[in-house]
This record gives structure tokens, sequence and C-alpha cells, in this order.
């Protein structure tokens, strides 16, 4: 459970609500405390969440670009959210705000086969997107876990990677062009739609991955590939995390581009069998997930390579699948597996990447950094990018073990960076790892990041405080600290 | 020819030299006047060259930062350059300036073969990082036609591509990390060496393609890839450049994704054969190359598939290569027709790209408007992304010709605008596409481009006046204009 403000809208926020009222078509303001409420977080736990004054349920640009409007007269910051599925507090409100609501900004504009690209609104959800390609025999390869609820703007804002771009990249190398209201609400397009293009510079990439804290996102132009052809699976099982880590080692320096590599422990299995019954096998601790679609007999020699190191690095078990529908379940079982967890209690998510040579490594820092707190850490990873999610599990109403999982999230971040790795690979800062970030990033760098937002957004309104702080000379937006679930 | 500024550096700009030999170890500062005016523009015809004040001929970071340092406190334009094969006055002097000259930034510093990355400074050449990686079955697929002489960093400032980018992308897809000197003489770094990493904004991403604009680029880290297996090659002949687009089209229509689709026409064909004597076929008005590198059977099939796109639509003969030699000839010819055309007297290079859908339109376009301009236009084109390079051909001394070929260039480039392109699709705006630029560009975007600058190099030292014209509050750093060839 979030901690959810049910308070209804002080009355500060009166002249800012009513300015919003006359400049956007009736039925775009909510008012609703509780619906204010249920918009106002994402699924970040114990993430700061603020009050806000108003959600507004976008429909066009121009109903986004009227709130920018409004809330640059009154200063007042405007946080845009998708389908709240983001694990870092990025959507989160802060007091005083405004909510933009992109969820139902859904028009699939256009589809274009030849130059393999689409149009689509925010809103539109990965799944929905991937689905109306694939009439075409086309293919959106960014696949977030999330991909049956998160949009396409959320996974903009975070450069969602997921499953596949272990081969086949993130979001950012899909995104040709963005239509953006800036935080002067004019209305910009970024980018382009030829396949090449250096006509100045790349504003749409540097737009993805800033957690709408340098425009707010309208439309978004895809790049497309052809939908790849059958794949082979391969499953390893693993008696522990670091042995499962060498032989996600050994693949790469094998030189095999899976086109899938994923981890799953024996707590997020138990937790999918539990919720869906799905009747997966319980016997490993560990689970490699590994998938092959390279064209013709090549998958194959790769899968059988890929056997040979899982058995190498100590796999109890390892074979090619041989059963289509027992290897998309266990690929449905990997991403079932977080909100399979969550049902179990409050997760804290960690989002930590390091190189693949320090993958085992990583692996065990974790599992000592979760015994040395008493810290239950289930473990899930997009193994092949050196990209882990520890789960840091707690039970709801114990402030104890929240204490020592929040101690524990915080040393993960660090042993990452000790490896030079990185606090997050694909969640975004948000709120939970604003700290880890300026332990990450030299003064100087983040010096560039304020500048580059203080140059776009002047005024420092869209989502204010996320990634990092706003500097002195900015008024401060208070935040209001979610109590515990 | 280009317009070299012959006369020793000005009095004026003794006390900046002389600070300059005072910040940095002897042999680094270059003040023979053939020595700058040789190091002071690049291969862009017509392109204004400035006077520079000095050359700093750097061997490590900290020259470049003590360089850096001085102009700043000089306001002195700093214009960092790599081999000076830039296409669009990107590289250029402005008077007054002092070049960088980082060709000697030459170590291949380390190569991962696990991660898949490698170390370099900025001065190391394309083809020798190539051949470097290739050692150990590794590739860095960015091949510009100039790989055997431009060096990395000048591939980062224009975020070349290239001949296989049509599959394998461009620089920036490749680029991780960047060390970087700002416009205040701060050494920072940028990016990551993970596989995935959302810490932050994107701005190594946003420094590549900047031209120099937003920091002199000092170590680049770059992904690789596995070297592909051997390809399939087809050629095409074809009557006329129309025709030829439209079996680019066709083969994009059919799904069909080359490692490199390019043209190239009976004028280049002929330059290159009289330079190199390559026994080259001079049958065809213009030859079609596709090369095909899917795994196993894969490409055999797809070669046919091209086979009969380009039969359809109208090859007067095409075929599969069955002679490896003949083919690798006929690429070798490709990537000669620049520096072929370029001995018989001064080009004008285009670097339009078009949406796939408008290539056969816009072919047809640049030839009509030859035709009508009395220019001589040969084409080469990286066929495959719609990135077209018409190189408009004069004679040394024809002032009436060089007139017409310029009228030629800026109504191609609005061609291309129509088609929904853009005016450079690999080389960059330099100082010869800032006019169409400002016509591709909205003056909001156009605006954030110069928010963006202002922020990463407050002072506008770096590269002041390409890409876009400095905000009127910034002080103007004048041109000379330099005279006809």
């Amino acid at each position: 459970m979030k901690s959810e403000p049910s308070a209804p809208p002080a009355a500060p926020f009166a002249p800012l609500v009513e300015d919003l009222l006359a400049a956007l078509p009736e039925g775009r303001v909510l008012l609703d405390p509780d619906v204010i409420a249920g918009l106002s977080h994402d699924e970040a736990e114990w993430a700061p969440v603020g009050r806000a004054a108003a959600v507004v349920r976008a429909l066009t640009t121009e109903d986004v670009r009227s709130t920018v409007e409004v809330c640059l007269r009154h200063r007042a910051p405007v946080i845009a959210r998708g389908a709240g599925t983001g694990l870092s507090g990025g959507a989160n409100a802060v007091d005083g705000c405004v909510v933009v609501s992109l969820d139902r900004m859904t028009d699939i504009v256009e589809i274009d086969p030849l130059e393999r690209l689409a149009v689509v609104g925010p809103g539109v959800v990965n799944d929905d997107l991937r689905a109306a390609v694939a009439e075409h025999g086309l293919w959106y390869p960014p696949d977030p876990a999330s991909s049956p609820w998160s949009t396409i703007g959320g996974n903009v804002a975070t450069n969602a990677g997921g499953l596949c771009c272990v081969k086949y990249g993130v979001t950012r190398d899909y995104v040709l062009e963005l239509e953006m209201v800036t935080g002067t609400a004019e209305v910009v397009r970024l980018g382009r739609r030829t396949a090449k293009g250096v006509a100045g510079y790349d504003l749409a990439g540097l737009v993805v991955g800033s957690e709408g804290t340098l425009g707010i996102v309208t439309e978004v132009t895809v790049r497309l590939r052809p939908l790849p052809g059958p794949a082979v699976t391969v499953a390893g099982f693993f008696s522990d995390v670091v042995t499962a880590g060498e032989a996600v080692r050994a693949v790469g320096a094998a030189g095999i581009t899976p086109a899938a590599l994923e981890l799953v422990d024996r707590h997020c299995l138990r937790a999918v069998d539990e919720w869906k019954n799905m009747g997966l096998s319980l016997e490993a601790d560990v689970v490699l997930l590994a998938r092959l679609d390279d064209p013709g007999e090549t998958a194959e020699r790769m899968a059988d390579q890929v056997v040979a190191c899982f058995q190498d690095a100590g796999a109890t078990w390892a074979e090619r699948s041989t059963d289509p529908e027992e290897a998309e379940a266990l690929f449905a079982a990997r991403r079932l597996a977080y909100p399979a967890v969550g049902r179990l209690g409050p997760v804290l998510t960690e989002d930590v990447c390091v190189p693949r040579e320090h993958i085992p490594a990583m692996l065990g820092r974790i599992d000592e950094i979760g015994r040395r707190h008493d810290v239950t850490i289930a473990n899930i990873a997009h193994a092949g990018d050196g990209n882990l999610h520890p789960l840091l599990l707690t039970e709801h109403g114990d402030d104890a073990a929240r204490g020592r999982a929040q101690l524990a999230f915080e040393e993960i971040l660090d042993a990452a960076l000790a490896l030079g790795g990185t606090v997050t690979g694909e969640h975004g800062v948000g709120l939970l790892k604003a700290g880890g970030l300026t332990r990450e990033l030299d003064p100087a760098v983040l010096a560039l990041h304020r500048a580059v937002k203080s140059a776009l957004d002047p005024a420092w309104l869209l989502n204010p405080g996320k990634i990092f702080a706003p500097p002195p000379d900015v008024p401060a937006i208070p935040h209001r600290s979610g109590g515990a679930a």
C-alpha cells in the first residue's frame, strides 16, 4: 500500500484550480481527493508523496500546453504521469503541484511499414503498440516487464529497457521524434522521421530518460523492426546466485548475444506460482533463461553453446527447451515476478547495473548485504546486461524491517558503484536514487545537469526535485514525506 | 584548393600566444603561418576560413584543458579538429581562434572483449580502431567512407554514419562514455561503461554530433560488436537514378535490411577508374550495391530477394556476385568515389536524407535541379537510408559555375525539406548548412539549441558560429570569407 493523502485540496490552491478550470475543457480537471491521491504516486515503496492541487487528465497536446501555461503563471510544479508503474518515485506528486495524467492520450496516429515507424500518443500501453504493429509484421522491441500496463510516455521518461534489450537496445534506441510541451508552455517537435539525421543537437535523445524534468512528451515517433522469427529457449538451474552469475559471464565471454538472458530465483518463482498456479518447477534456487532468435540453424547452434556455458559454470541442470509452451511459461513467470512478490508485502526494488565481469561478485555482495541486514532479498535480473533487480522484501507495518531494508538498499547502490556500475540501469533516479546519483556523478557533471535543466525549464516547473535537488536559487518545493504503509 | 590565409599571426594575438606558450609544454604551440593555414579548414568547398592565432597540437587531456583555460581568459574561440576530413566547414578556423588539433592523441587505451568496448584517444583513425579490435574478433561498425583517414573524435563530433549504418546504426549508437573538456576548462566524464544506465541525462549522447560546440572530446569509450561473418554482395545496373531509387524503395518495402545498400553513378565510377585503374565496368549509368551478412542460408535467400527487387524495378542487369574480390572492388570504388571526384575540381557535397518512400522523387529532383542550373552532378548515396550525396562539380576558377552550384546546393536542401527530409544525414551542419538548418528547425527549437549551448559553454568559446549563429548578446566573432579557389 502506498501512502495516499486523503485531505481535500487546501484553500491556497484555489486560484490555481480556478485558472485550470477556466483554461481547460470541461471534465479535464479532476479535484476529487481520492482520485487525486490515487494518481499522485507510482509503485515505488516509501518514496515521499506530496499533496497535489489537481489532476489534469489530458486528451490533447493543447490540454497539456494550457496546463503548463497556467502552472507557469502560478509557479506551480507540473508532474507528468502515465500508468504509474514507475519504481523510483519519479511520478510522485510534490505539494501544490498539478499532476498531468497522459493515460488517455492513446491514439495510434500512424504506422508506416516502409519507414518502419509508428506515431503514437504517450498514453499508449507498450503491449498495445506491439500488438498494433505486429499486424504489419513489425516489432517494437523495448519490453519492460511492465509492458502489459506501462505506457510509451512513461517508457520514454525512464528510457525503459526490458528483457530483449541485451540484444535489441533500449527505448532511446527506438525514439525518432518527440512532440513535447516545454517548461515555458511551448509545443516543439524534436528529432526527425528520416533513418539518419544530424541537423542540430540530439534533443530528442536528451529528453528520453529525463523523467519528465525537461518537457512533457505528447507524441512519440518510434522506430520499428521486422518481427523476429521463432526463438530457441535454454533454461538452467543453479544452486546459488553467484554460480548463475558465473554462467552469465561465461555466455558473454563466449561472444554470444542472446535475445534475452534472464535470472529469476526461487522466491520469485514461488510467489508467481502461488498467485497464478502455473505449475512451475520449484526445484532450482536460481533459474537462468536464455532466448536465441538468430535465423536458421544459428539459434540452435548458439543454444547448444549456452547449454555448455551453463553446465561448465556448474548448473545442476541445463537444457534446450523442446516445448515452446513451457518456454513461454518460464518467460511469463519472469515477467510476473515483480507484481507477484509485491503482493506479499512492501518491496524496495533495486536496479543496479554492473559490468559483465562483475556480475558474480555483485550477486554475491547482494546476498551478503541481505544476510547482514537480515533482509530477505528475492532476485530477478536482466542478467545478460548486468542489470540486477534485487527485491528487498518486508512485511506491512514492520518499521524495524523497513529501516534495515533502507540501509541495505543504499549499501547495494554503493556496492554497484564500487564495481564500476550504476545505481540505475533502467528504472530511473526519481526520488529513491537521488542520493545514489550524487555518489555516482562528479559535482562538475551534476552541475552540467542542472545547467541543462535550467536551460530547458528555466522556472524549474517540471517534476522538480526528481533526479536531483534544484539549485539554491530556485525556490524549494516542499515534499510531504509519505508515512509508513 | 582551399583558401588558406598565409599572413603571419597579427600582432593583436601576441598576448594570447604568449600565454599559450607559457601554459603548454614545449612544441605544442604551432605558429608557422603555413602550418596554421593547413590546419585551419576541413574539406568543405568554399566555406569561410578565418585566421587562427595559433594551433595547439595536443598530446594530453591536460594540454586541451590548459588551452581552453588560456582561451577563456582571452575570450578567444577554440576550434577542435581531427583529420580535417569534414565536409561542412565544421572545423574551419574563425578569426583570432586557437585550433586544437587532436590528431596526435592516438592511444588505444583499452580493449575489453568481455564488455565489448574499447577506450581510445580522439585522434585514433577509424580504420586503425577497426584493425585493433578485429584482433579480438570484435568490430566497430560505423564506417564513414573517410574511415582510412578520419578520426574517432571527428566521427563523434559529426555523429558519423557510413555504409553499414543502414543495419548497424551510427556513431552515437556506439559511444558509451566520453571524457571532455568543457567551455569552462573543466574535465568531465559523461556516460557510462555498463551495458545500460539511466543515471541522469544522456549528456554523452548530446555531445555526439554537436560538432565541437559543447565540449572538446579527449577520450572515447566505444561499444563493439562481434565481427560479422562473410557477406553476400548483389550488384544491379540501372539506366537512371530514379529507377535505381525505385529499386531501393522496393528493397525496403520487401522488409529486407541489408548490411549496406549503396548507390554510385557513372561519373564516380569513371573518376575512380581513371585514378586507380581498377578495371571497373562502366556499362551502367547507375550501380546499386547491396551487402547481406545474415548468418547461414539467410543471406543467400535475402540476396535472391534483392536481385528480384532490382529486376522488378527495371534493372538492366542484376546478380549475386560470385567473386568476392570483384565485390570488394565495387565497394572499394564506392568508398573512393568522393576523393576521386574531388581530384577533378571543386566539389560541393550534399548530405540530404529523405524518407525511403521519397528516394526516387528526391533523386529525380536532384537531376532536374542540376540540369536547370547547368551543374554537373555526380551521385553517391547510402541509398538504403535515403541519405544521398549528390556531388556538385565545377572547374577551378569558373566563378559563374560556382555561383550556379551554390544556387543548386540550396535548392537541393529545400527539395529535401519539402519531402520531409533533413539537410544533413551524417556530415553535420558546420557552416555550409547553417542556412538550411534555420529552414529545417522551428525558431522555438533553435532557441532550445541556443539555450543548451549557453548552458554548457556559457562564454560561447567552443567552435562559435558553427551550426547556428550566436545570439545577439554574445559578442560576434568575425569570419573572414574565403576567396574563390
